[in-house]
């Protein structure tokens, strides 16, 4: 009847517009409530990878993904973000294949995760149906933050994505909110990530919340 | 006869491989006959947007791009390394038109530039048109180090490139060597991007000055 409810379905939050302080002053609200947190592109552009190695040290339970968007040096990117102590790299779906499978081999040797993030992808079903061939862990669909703002959404990529996965799991980003999480449900990502509608809020456990209860 | 005798040339040094102070003692090496210092995709996610601010302060009088690769984010993601001290941001020219636009809008803001790396893109003609119309100032061919070892190069790339920018300025990377420079020249690139052929070298003074020997 609801089968979705025997699935388990993470919960990451994206950490993009703070440095170390910020992001533990986030996290020490509700990093007993979210399964995975995110060091965010800008985030790392800012820090480095100390940002992660701070953020796994002081939360050692979580998981940490690297939002790095690899895009070339599959193999040396991955190592820097698997040695900081992420648990999980992002490669780009635009990449090119021999770089997402570099990446994959490096997440084997490491018995780690990559996630391939196919924002900006056009054809997302065509190149999803490559991916899922490759051996990675998540096939991630996510309306860029700039294409937000021309209200996209990622849900109708998601059916998408849902119609082809074989092997992989699926993750969702790109503005979510409890609402857009209610459409969502039905196709049981893996992964569901949610930035701004926790960060930006002032009484960020309420709102973790409210994502969670939909969650269950 | 030759025009491009008539044309000033630069030459990019990217730092890839290196930590703060790998990057300085090869830059204190060949300061005086580079143009632009690149901090690297994995430079930066090593140390951070201090790499950019050390490297600026340290030799104000080179030009240093921040080789971010932005896929999202476009006005804050240029914010931050443009704040930081890079005189060049790179997009990726398979993000969304919206982010191009977006760190084209912050370039003009800070009177600074902006390079589309095109790496990855399949229909580069097409591609470069569509982005040549949106103020960019430079458009860079890049073959991925990761294909680089599938005995690709950019020189084709560069021919396509070459055949449709009206505006924008082109730049080129990937694996080049003196040699493929000598048949880069005649298209008139206005930025060579080198990395390993000079950072991987015993003596980078003299593998640096190879190159511009054939650049004039």
């Amino acid at each position: 009847l609801e089968p979705y409810f025997e699935k388990i379905m993470k919960l990451q939050l994206a950490l993009d517009l703070v440095d170390i302080n910020g992001a533990k002053s986030i996290l020490d609200e509700i990093n007993d409530i979210i399964d995975i947190v995110e060091i965010g592109t800008p985030f790392i552009i800012k820090e480095g990878v100390r940002a992660i190695a701070d953020i796994k040290q002081a939360y050692p339970f979580l998981e940490v993904l690297a939002d790095v968007k690899i895009m070339d040096a599959g193999d040396h990117e991955a190592r820097l973000v698997y040695d900081a102590g992420a648990d999980i790299v992002t490669v780009l779906g635009a990449a090119a294949n021999v770089t997402i499978q570099n990446v994959t081999k490096v997440a084997r040797d490491y018995q780690k995760k990559v996630m391939v993030d196919m924002i900006a992808v056009e054809h997302i079903e065509q190149r999803a149906m490559q991916i899922d061939k490759m051996g990675v862990d998540y096939i991630c669909v996510h309306t860029a933050s700039d294409v937000q703002s021309q209200g996209k959404n990622p849900l109708e990529e998601l059916k998408h994505l849902h119609a082809v996965l074989q092997n992989a799991k699926s993750a969702v980003a790109g503005g979510i909110t409890p609402e857009m999480l209610q459409s969502i449900i039905p196709y049981q990502p893996e992964i569901v990530i949610v930035g701004s509608a926790i960060t930006a809020r002032q009484n960020k456990r309420k709102a973790t919340i409210e994502f969670k209860k939909v969650m269950r």
